[in-house]
Formats: structure tokens, C-alpha cells, sequence
């Protein structure tokens, strides 16, 4: 009798390094990026995938391999995946194609993962004129559970997902992000829109022949300096999903891709244990390798029925999520609130962004009282499963933001008392978290009210 | 024996105006408002409230109440409220003041609210380069339900709140306010950080006294018109609370707030049914009437045991809350996705109020292929427990934030679907909701890819 | 403008006795008991309720009145409700009658219940081999959450409901009811079927004239005679509904009726502010005045459409039940189990109810390791949210039934620890229950292996 | 670098018999069923585990291989597992092993399962009187889902848990087991406290030599001999854990097992992708094979600081759990309700078995309605995360149990509805599920007033 289970279309072996692996990856959006493997809707299949730096960042104690991180690699990324109908025939621009997650997880044997911060150099991070340090945490897998010698103190289940899913972009979009992008980096300092300590970090990663990897296409020909001169950074989430970061896309959970190109060419990549809303740190989630159990779903003519362009052209969309019924349940949240004034006191208008900044910061300090360094509780918000919400977006000046945390991470009862009775243990936490030094010059964000770390 | 439930200490009567109240309601933040009542810790009391506009908005099917809404005498607050020990020793600045919401509800016999978009020119709203005209909705109550006329087809139970709450100000602490959003005001087109469509909507309130309430000083006097002159509007949360908009607030929740004046001096107004995060819409809560049941406890050198300040001086804080255990409980949420990228296609940088706008937009066009126009859907994402979360906030250059809708609240199910199987009540929606014509010059944003209301 | 909210049928004052009240109460099931009010579909409409002793409980703290309560007048219930259509036309046999419960709550004033114990020769309960003495516990509402000063150290938010709903019976039901009830009373020591420590307890209560209330109906008068004689008592739940306990039946639940009579005539009483599974002492809920606000919707025909009978004739059906949205927010539970092996040690066949039993008998003496007294935990199990569960009704002999506590409920940890590090207050809890000797002869159950109290 | 993850302690090759297995597995308790692995608290260590038939029902559509099930090998448990403490010391008598769950699964390859009804005189089941027939349903895994070709139009997300764990039995609990299930075969008919109907069952399993399995204990020796003649059947859940069928024992759940013998020796099988409260159909939840990822901890003395016997000797106890925090989330519930009065109309007293009965079969004839055979809704609610709870267990005469059904799980609105607008598809259901005739002559249970199947 035939085997159960899903079909294995992508392997990994994670003692292998990127570009030895069986079925190519790819580090870029392109469509000229050929498929390695072809599924058909229905089916239930099987994806693996590397961390997102293919494996450059270990499981050692120290912060170097993060310090001296390369930035032009990221993220390896799985597929791309055609996918084709009952009778073969390929997803078509216009398509929608519904991907449902029915299972995930670490890669048996692989069981751990990484937070970081990045050097604000070299990559920074949402803080990074805050904590302007390389540092890295590593944590252990119990199943659902994730606890780290570096954070002592919290262990909490994981909201696993996938960091990023997406389609391939056809040449028209491609194009799209380029010029727009390209644009943001032209005339960057002359038109930004937030507050400029984010200034020091790159504006857009524009195409670079540099670290990138195209699958199936032999590095060093015409064809692939053709499209590495082209191909889109995975950074940032764009029309086609990638990396959205969407910390609750995890077991059950249902993607809804536009599709740009014949056969929808999907990827995916940069596995999260677990992620906190916002991924604060950058380098943020529980980063590991993993595997994806996924079924797909052609909807015909789906971007017209159901996606409305926002901007210029109908390629302007975005997708659709639904959240799985699986998820951690918490009872107990404590929430703290920013509002658009920024830690040198001056007044923003209604930014988000802003706001958000300063509920991070407000939730780091507190918790620091509670026996933890600032870039424990900075990383520790990267990645577990803390809620960031935008609360009020009218209430002009003043954009409201929260981060909301589960209280139930913690081994000590972590609210505000009025009576001083100990509840829980009170441990001398161990502030020893692998961490380089800062040896740039940018100015570091003194908060006059903060005490020190 | 004694009667048992919380003792009335502010009671309002929804048939009298502001001003007619037993105790004097006020509209403004500042020191001097001399407190209304008293409360020791422990004890459960009751606080009554008008609705934000001191019944100004009615239950009438017209918006002519919201086009010409006077926005100087928002939001009626009652209170002040000093709160003492046991010992009957006021609550001292540098204390942390603990509320806890036993119980809150519309008033008995007033059961309805109303949510709203202001015109462009008189208030306006998140999307108003959008929707510029001044509408309205009647929401009517049936125990933990709201239902519409005016949006048919959904009926959900309310995650009722007090929009504002918050302490009294120091004098110290209402200059930096009006300083800093003074400079706002002043500087503005040359320092601004956002979407250039919202820049049409003032940019702060500062002190006036046109519209002024300032509970029991005399109108006219000159204490009257100094405070006046000095003390804050209360549309922005700011350090004391204040318009925090937390939907979540409900039964149950605790908030600590700060204290800055001897007795704490807090007052509470802006009663929503149900809310959205964000509030979109502006006067997009259901807004109505209602009662808070409170219980105060004092954390005696909270301030400084608990809040890091956030900026130049120990008054930049920012309160702390826990939610409520009692919410609605719902399974299915379909999710929307923004990024930062606006509506003509321009790159902004990390920024979460475009990329919030863009997930916004996006949830309205798409509900609208359901049956409804964009400006009801717009008011429903103003008002029903929808979350908006900030994703993404490091992947530069784009933001990624979404907003997720529990799909439960509509009679037909709104999911995407590769076969046309009907799924509920396909009624033919009634898009006649009471709206006014926009009269102004100001640009609307069309967006190229959008299909018609 | 008219008035919003519901419309109040059933008023109730309890400073007056059941017997006095404005619109008269009953503590019997009879069809011809005349119905007091009547409601149209879709009108949200309120009925007050006194508690089912009707106030002969009191807030004294002693245990007298529980010992000699009279059993005859349980419990008085408002109604009956007449039912009819937009058109006027009432509900009729064989329709389901679907009740809404849009709000609820005890009535305002009067923010106190009571749990008991009864005595063994007076009711009993679940355990009332065990624990024989009639013992009380007040408890003190505010808003949402209930604590008692006769068990410290807890306080939590409640499940409010009636615990009893029901339409009247046809004769030919009632009839069925008395018929079958009578053969158990009469055959009752040869045919019972569970443990027999039960057995002290009243196997049923027959019709009687002694403290019969009847609405309308004149006492003394030949009709009032016979009804009397006739009527059922409102202990069990039977095939209208009735003392169903169901503890979820909270905030936005639905109950679909079936419907007897004509205008279904339904009646609601027995508020419980919060009820364990079980309601295992009988006496058990936190009892309490209160109030429904209630809408109706005639299925008609509904009967054979969504029940099947089960019983030898078209009236052995059961009511249906949907749950309300929303309901306390728990995470971690602590689980009893208890399999149907009785305290003797002696082996049932698959009996759930002493694996119950044997579960919160278990669960009992663990929390009395945490400085409670035996009884406190008792009555705490009772009407706390805990859930009952029969978990393996199969795997013969055993049935395992098992009880779950939410740890939250506690201002301690009670979980099983390895290290005996101190989580939470551990104060010397005060065993002062009000309690009542006990005179009787029945023997006690002396489980050999649990140590004293 | 060493390898991450859990250590595997008990391999299983699913191609292989029970008796072919690596490490041997047993089918009875006993306490010199030698250990056939070793751990120490703290590590992860992975078991993993057949089908509790060992593979003899198999994956075909026919009902054939359930008619003839052998009764005597069930179930096939992979164990002992001997427990150690960090320095090497056995768990010991009177200590609580703690086990927590850290992950689970099917097996990786074989991600199926079955639920079926046995015939009425081959094991039967909770309502074989109505259901004499064997029947069989296979059903699918896609991740978290499962599905079935048997009952089309539902697809849920399974609590996966282990129908079994227990620590091993001392001689001296052995005989008290022994005894007491041996005083009810012999008795039965005399002291059956249970509707007669169910008689016809087994009741009691005692020990036999047939089917036996014993792990290291060579067959057919007098050693073997001799613990066969003595050792329990693994059917009913006793004092040490056992076959509990907690349904909610999934990831993070914890379960403290009291210990009996050196090295505390637990065992664990009979895995349950989902099932629901009480297991009615017997072979009623779905069966498969799986692994478990588990972590000990060892309570020194912790039988008598935290569990009470309840019975004549100290080893009358029972296990506690935890439950985990991970668990399909559902919001909306159908609630079926029973009472104590059986098919025939006879009133029972206070019997939750009997009260859970009816609730079953009331829920049954109404999904049969939706286009479902009685047994394809009999097989479902066997295994779908349904919840059973005694709602009333005080109230003369009647229990009142209640069965609440997540009504997610279909892919129809399955609510009484006024109107009749179609509510999801409507197809045509497949009632063609494996079955075999029943060929005994016991009586069947004929409900006069339900409708044919």
C-alpha cells in the first residue's frame, strides 16, 4: 500500500551549505528564477527550508558571526514551486492561489535556533540607536516550548511560521519595486518621514550582484548577471507577500497569493519558532531552519474577484490571510502604550511608527527591573509571542501604539504590585549575553530619563 | 442592612445638557479643575458619563449633526475624582494609580450609539482624503450586541471600553504639552512625517477657549479664562492616559496610571460601545453614553518604582494596563495587509501609519464586493472589534502592518472561495447610509486601481 | 424620543417577599398556570428574578437558615412568558420557541449570592455523606468578580445564568413526569442504580400542596387544589427545559425550546452568578436575585424538524442550547481525575457519576492542602468556574470523569512543585465557615486514607 | 557538534509486527514487566508507539477486521520507562514522576487513522445497543487535519494525545485491581448499577494468558506463565494512570503519575489523533500509531504531599494533569442535553451515565438530519474534539450531562435556523461507511419515537 503522508518535493540537509544542497535556493525575486519542483492542487507536500543565512550563523556563544553578518545573502529561500491544477494545467497570471499550511516545525535533529541584533552598521535593527551592539541569543527547542541560556527565566510555546511566503514577481512588477525603491534611496535623506535615528540604517538593499544566488541558473553566465542586476532583495514584504513577517501564519493557517507569473512560482524561507509583532530586533524572530507542510488551491481569476489594486496599476495588491485555529492561549497581558512624541520630547504627527518606538522602549525599561539587561528584554521582545497594536491613529497629534505581553512567559509574576510579597522566583538572572562592541561613530539615543543598563 | 453594589459618585442624566449636570462635567486637561468627588482606595464605586459630545449627535438618520459638529467642546469628561488611602491620605504625585474596570455598560435606557466620519474640513478622519463627506450610523444595543440599519447583515457583541481615561496634569507637565505641540503646530508643513493627505486635518488642538468647560470655575471669571487659556484639549492620549483608544479596556482591565497632582485627580469620558483599532473613521468607536464601575488602589512611589521616563524629564511616562479576562471569543479572523507604499505608488520608509492606511483601504474594497458601499464598510472597520497589528517594522524599506477581521460578525461568510457555493444570506445590501455632500476644494485620492462605490 | 433598551416584563423589589410582588411568582410546572406577561419576537425585553429561596436566605453570616430551609417553596420563578409572532399569533406545540439572553446580571443594589451546603437530612447534596453539616458562604460581587470573606484567597470572574429556563408542560407531559417520577420514589431502594451513600437523599419530589405558589391562581380555591396536587416540582431538569444548570448559558447564549403549550410560557428563575459543573453541593452556585434581558424567535414546526424524540412518545425530547461568545478567558487548568471505584474501595460498572464524584473528592482534599478547610473547598467547587467532564465512558469497569480548576482563581500557585519555592501569598487562610452541627443518625463516610479536616 | 533534539529512547518500525519490534512491547500491567529504556529527568527523549491494535486493523475499507478483532492483545504499550534523577538515583515508591508533553504526532509516513464501532458481542460500545453492527471509518491527516472518505463534510484539527500512560502497578495494587474487578465478573448481574443494556458488554477484563505480550519475558516460560496469569488488562484507567483518555492531554500538557515501583516504570500507547469526551464508540477515537517527545521530573515524596488516597489503602489515588496551552480554538458550540430518564421512558436516579446518553443520542438524531447516516454521526462524535460535561448532578432525580459540538468542524451551518436559506453546501452525503452485519440475537434498543437511519 502506498505511503501516507506529504510528498517531499524540497530537501534539506543542514550540514550542507547553501548552494550544495540537492534542489538549488535562490536569494532574490525574479521571474526568470526557473521552478525545481512542480505540485499539483490537492496534494499535500512537504518544503524544507535553511535558516535564513544558511547556517552562516551558528550555534557558538558569541555575537561575531552576527557583527560581521553578510547582508547581500539574505534570505536562502526554497522553490520556486509551480503549481498546476487537477488536470495539469498551470496557475496564470491573475490566479489566485490559496496556500494552506497544515504543518510546520524545526527540521528533526535541528531543534534550536538564534535572536539577534544586528551591528547598527550592519543591518541595525527598530533600537538601533538604542543598543547600537552586535549581540546573540540562542535557544533550545521542548517541543512547543523554546527557553534560552542567555535569557533566563522565560519559556514560552511557539506561534511557528514561515517569515516568508510569496509568489515571483513578473518583470512589470519587478520594475515597479525598483523604480520605487531606487527612488527612496536617490533622494532619501531629502524625503523621509521618520524619526531620523532610523536614518543610519540602509533605506532600500537595491539589486546586487553580490551574495546572490539564482537556483538554478549557473553563476557567472550572461543569464545570471542579466537577472542578479535585476532581481529584487527579500527584505522587505512586498505585493507579492514575501517576507510580511505575520507572526500568527502558523498551523491551519490560509495564504492568498496574486499570482504574477505562469505556474505562480512560490518560495518560501526564513522559518520563525516564534516572533513577536514587529520582529523589533530585525534579526528578530527565533530564526532556524524548518519545514512547511502545505496544500494549494487554485482560485481562477481570483485577483479581480477578490484583490482590488491600490495605486497605479492592477499589479498594486496585496494579499490575504487567514489565521489558523492553533495557537497558544494566553490569559494574562500586560500592555504597554507609546505615543508619537519621541525620547527627545518633540512632538510627531499621528506616526505609528513613532509611537510603537516608544512602547518597545517603555516595555524594555520596566521589565529590566526585573532582574534582566536591557538587551535581554530587547531580544526577548523580538521573539516571543507579544502582540503590537495600533490603537488610536486619529487622536491627532498623537498615534497611540501598544505591545501587549503575555504574562505567563515568566516564571515571576512581572505586574505592578502595591504589597512587595515575592511571587515567583526571584533568581539573580544572569545578564551574560554574547555581545561584541559598538566601534562606530554614529551618535547613540540617550534617553536623560532611562537608568542605565 | 446596609444596600450592596458600588456607590454612585458622578450620575448623569442623559436628558439634560453638559452644563446641567449635578456635577459639573469639564472638556479640558488641567490642574485647577477642582475635583467633583472623592473615592478611598478598595471601594467600588460608580461614575456616569455623557457621551463624547454631551448628546450633540443624535439618534436622528441625518449627518447634518456630524458635518457641522462643533469639535471645540470634545470630549465631556466627568470627574475630576481624587482618590485616598484608607487612612483617607491623597494619592501623591510620584504615586502609581491602579483602576480597575469591575463592570461598565451603556446607560439603562439609552441604549444606542453612533459612529461617524466627520467632513474633511471639520475634523476629518484616517482615510478622509478618501472619504470626505460627513456620515453617520445608529447602532442599537441588544444586551452584549450592536446592530445597524445602516450596515445590514452584521451584529456583533461589543468590546465596550472608556476611550478616555487619565489624570490630572501637573503644571509642569501641561507646558511640555502645549510647547510641544505648539512647535507642531507651528512648524508643521515644513516638519512633517506622514502621508501628505492627512496634513489637511489640523495638526493639534491647542488651548482655546471657545467651547470650554472647566466643571465647577464660573464661567467668565478670570480664573476661568486663565486655565483656559492654558489647559489641553483632550484628543491626544498623552502621559496621564487620556485618549489612549485601547479597545480592549473592558471589564476587568487595570490601568495604572500616573499621578501628577495631590489626589490624582481622574477623569474618565468618551464611552465606546465596541472600536476597532485605530478608530479609523475618528468618531469611529460606537460612541455613546454610559457607566464605569471602578476600584482604586494606590501605589505609594509608583512612578518611579515602575515607569522609566521616556524622554527629557521624569514626567515623560507612559501609563501601564492589563486586560480584562471577559472578551467575545472568536475563531476565524480573515486578514488584511499593508505595506508602506502609498496609494500613488510612492516608497515611504518603515513608516506604520501608511502601511496601516494601505491594510485599511484594502479590508474596505474588498468587504465592498460583498454587498456594501466603501463608506459603510469604512464606519464598520471604525467601530467592530477588528485588530490592527504592526507586523513588520524592521524589512526596510517597507512596514508591513494588517488588520484582521473576525469573520463571524457577518451573516454570509466572507472568506475567498474557489467554487461559487453560496455561503449565508445573500441580501441585497442597503447602501443608504444618512451622508452629507462634501462642500470643500480640498483633492480627493483616487485611486487608479480602485473600482466605483 | 421613545426610550431604547428593553422593555421590563417581569419586575421584581426584593425588599418584599415572593408573594407580594407586583406581577405574582410560582415554584411549580403546570400548564395552567396563567402567564403573567407576553412578548413579541424580536423585542429584547427584561425579566427580574428574586433568588430561587426567595429571599428566605439571607446575607447573615450563620448557617441556621440553611439547615431548616423549606425545601417545599423552591424555586419561585418569574413567568410564565407568553409568546407571540409579529402577527400576534402565539407559539404553538410543536413549534421550538428560541430564547436569546442579551444580557443579564444581578440586580442592581442587591450585588450579593450565597453558597450552602444543605443538611444531610435536608436535601444533602452530592457529597453529603461526607459532609452532612448545612454551612454557608457569602459572597460580594464587583462587577464582573465575586470573593467571599468565608474563602479567602480567591476571587473570580463569573459565568452568570439562570439556572433555570423552561416552557410549561401539557398535561400529557406532565402526566408522564408524575407517572415515572412516582414509580421511582415508590420502587426506589430495589431499583436504584447508584451509589447508595446517595440514597439518604429525596429520590424525587413529588407534587404537593405545601408551599406551593402558584401566579395567578387564588391559594385555597378547588382549582388551586388541584393544580397543586398535579403540578411538578422544579428540581430536576426535564424535557422543558427547566433547572438545567448548565453553567455556560451566559451572555449571548441561545436555548431553542421545545414548546407545549400554547404561547410556550416560559419561565426563568435561579440566577446563579457563577456555577461549577456539577453544581456539586447542590446548594452550590452562588445564588442570587437578577435580572435577563431576553429576545425570542418562534421556530415554528420546529419540533419535528430539530428534535427527535426519545421515549416513547413525541414529548421525551430535550431542549437545544448554543453558547454565548462571550465567557472568561482561562488558560491553565489543574485536573482531578476519578475513575468509578468508590471510597470503600469497591468497583462500579462504568458509573460516571462516582467517578465524579470520586474526582471532586480528589480535588477537595488537594486544595485543602493549600490552607482550606475540606468544606471551603467544597462549597468553592461548586461555584466556581470548574469544568466536569466524563472523559472514558467505555473502558470498562471505569469510567473516568475528571474536573478541571483554572489556576487563576487563586492568589496562590496550587500546582505540584518540585522545589518548594514559595509562589504567591500563603497566608494563614481563616477556616471560619458559618456552619451548623449536625443532629442526625445517618452514617458518615470515613475515607480511611484521608487525613482529617 | 552534537545533534539537537530529543534523544530516541523506543524506535517503531510500523511494517513490522509488535512482537518484531527493536525494543519489545507489552499489552498488560505488571510490575516485573522488565524496563526497556532508561531516561533522566530533564532530557527530551522521544517514544514512539503502534496503533493499540499493532497494526491488525488495518487501512482497508471493509469493517470485516473489526467484527473478529482480538480483544485479548489490546493494548500494545511501548514501555517500560525507567526514570533517574540527575545523579543516577531510580524514582521510588511514593515519589510523583511528573511527565510533560513536550511534542506529539503521528508517525512521520503513516499519517492515518480509524475509529470504529465493534460488534455488540465483540466489545461493543457505549450505545451498542443501538449500533450491534461493526463498522469502520478511515481517516486522513493533512498536518493538524484530518478528514474522511467515511463521513465527508467535516475537517477538523485534531488534540492529539496518548490514550495511555501509567506507571507500573506494585504486586500489592496489582491484587487490589485483581480483586476487586474479579468481585464484579462474578457478581455482575446481582450489583449492576448501570441501564442493562449495557450488560450485555464485557465486565471486567481479568488477567489471561491469551494474547498476552510481556515485553522481555520470553513466552511460554514459567516466569511468563505466571505474570500473565496475574498481570491487568490495559482497558480501564486505574490508580496509575493508565487508559484515561483525557482528551486535552496534548503538547505542554503535564501529567503527575504517582509511583509504585522503583524506577517509577511508565508506559504509554494507544495514541489518539483526536477524540472526543468519552470515547462512545469504544474504538472510538482515531487510532494511530505516533510518537511522543516527553521530559520527566521527579516529585520526591510527592504522593503524599500532594495526592490523598480515597479508599482502604494508601494507594488508592489518582493522577493530576496539567492541560497545555496549545489547543484548537473554537467559538461557537451546538449543545446537546440528556437527563437521567433512558430510551424506555424509566426514570434513573441522579445517574450521569445514563443522563450522558441521551445527551449522545439527542445529538445524533439531529446531525442525521444534515444528511448523515446515525453511525457516520456516532463514529464522529466518538472522535471530533466534542466536549461531554455533567452539567447537574444534584437535582433529584435527573443528571443532566451535556455533548457540545464545535460547529467549525462542519462544512454547513448545522444551527436550528427560522428560515431555510441555505447555510454552506448541501450536498448529497455519502452514507456508505464499512460495515458488517450483526449476526448475534441480544436485543436491540428501539427508540419508538426516532426516525429510521
Amino acid at each position: 500500500m502506498a505511503q501516507h503522508g506529504p510528498r517531499m518535493v524540497v530537501p534539506i540537509d543542514v550540514t550542507k551549505k547553501p548552494r550544495e544542497q540537492k534542489l538549488p535556493l535562490h536569494n532574490r525575486w525574479h521571474p526568470d528564477i526557473p521552478p525545481v519542483a512542480q505540485v499539483s492542487v490537492g496534494e499535500v507536500f512537504r518544503v524544507e527550508m535553511v535558516d535564513f543565512s544558511g547556517g552562516r550563523i551558528t550555534r557558538e556563544y558569541t555575537a561575531e558571526d552576527i557583527k560581521y553578518a553578510d547582508q547581500s545573502v539574505v534570505h536562502y529561500l526554497s522553490g520556486p514551486i509551480r503549481v498546476v491544477d487537477e488536470e495539469g494545467i498551470a496557475a496564470k497570471p491573475g490566479d489566485l492561489l490559496a496556500v494552506e499550511i497544515c504543518n510546520l516545525g524545526p527540521l528533526p535533529g535541528d531543534e534550536w535556533g538564534f535572536t539577534a541584533i544586528f551591528d547598527r552598521e550592519n543591518g541595525g535593527g527598530f533600537l538601533t540607536d538604542h543598543f547600537p551592539c552586535a549581540t546573540k541569543a540562542i535557544w533550545y527547542f521542548e517541543g512547543i516550548y523554546a527557553y534560552s541560556p542567555h535569557i533566563p527565566g522565560v519559556r514560552f510555546p511557539g506561534i511557528t511560521h514561515p517569515g516568508i511566503i510569496g509568489t515571483a514577481p513578473s518583470m512589470e512588477l519587478l520594475n515597479i519595486w525598483n523604480k520605487r525603491e531606487r527612488e527612496l534611496e536617490e533622494n532619501g535623506l531629502n524625503s523621509l518621514r521618520l524619526c531620523e535615528v532610523l536614518h543610519s540604517r540602509p533605506l532600500a538593499n537595491l539589486p546586487s550582484t553580490k551574495g546572490c544566488l539564482l537556483g538554478q541558473i549557473p553563476e557567472g553566465t550572461n543569464e545570471w548577471e542579466k537577472i542578479a542586476n535585476e532581481a529584487a532583495r527579500t527584505i522587505p514584504g512586498r505585493e507579492n507577500g514575501g517576507n510580511c513577517d505575520i507572526k500568527n501564519l502558523s498551523r491551519g493557517s490560509k495564504i492568498y497569493l496574486p499570482v504574477f507569473v505562469e505556474g505562480a512560482n512560490f518560495s518560501t524561507g526564513d522559518m520563525h519558532f516564534s516572533q513577536g509583532d514587529g520582529e523589533v530586533s530585525f534579526c528578530g524572530a527565533i530564526e532556524m531552519s524548518g519545514f512547511l507542510e502545505l496544500k494549494c488551491e487554485i482560485i481562477r481569476g481570483g485577483m479581480k474577484e477578490y484583490l482590488t489594486p491600490m495605486g497605479p496599476t492592477p499589479l498594486h495588491v496585496n494579499p490575504i490571510f487567514e489565521i489558523g485555529p492553533v495557537e497558544p492561549r494566553f490569559s494574562e497581558w500586560l500592555v504597554f502604550e507609546g505615543i508619537s512624541v519621541d525620547e527627545s520630547g518633540r512632538q510627531h504627527y499621528l506616526d505609528a511608527s513613532v509611537a510603537y518606538k516608544r512602547a518597545v522602549l517603555n516595555a524594555i525599561d520596566y521589565l529590566s527591573k526585573f532582574g534582566y539587561s536591557k538587551e535581554q528584554v530587547y531580544l526577548l521582545l523580538s521573539c516571543c509571542p507579544c502582540e503590537g497594536r495600533i490603537s488610536g491613529i486619529v487622536d491627532a497629534p498623537n498615534a497611540v501604539a501598544t505591545l501587549a505581553i503575555p504574562t505567563a512567559i515568566f516564571d515571576q509574576d512581572i505586574r505592578p504590585k502595591a504589597n512587595k510579597l515575592p511571587i515567583g522566583p526571584r533568581l539573580v538572572r544572569n545578564p551574560d549575553i554574547p555581545r561584541c562592541t559598538y566601534d562606530g561613530n554614529l551618535p547613540i539615543t540617550q534617553n536623560p530619563g532611562a537608568s542605565g543598563i
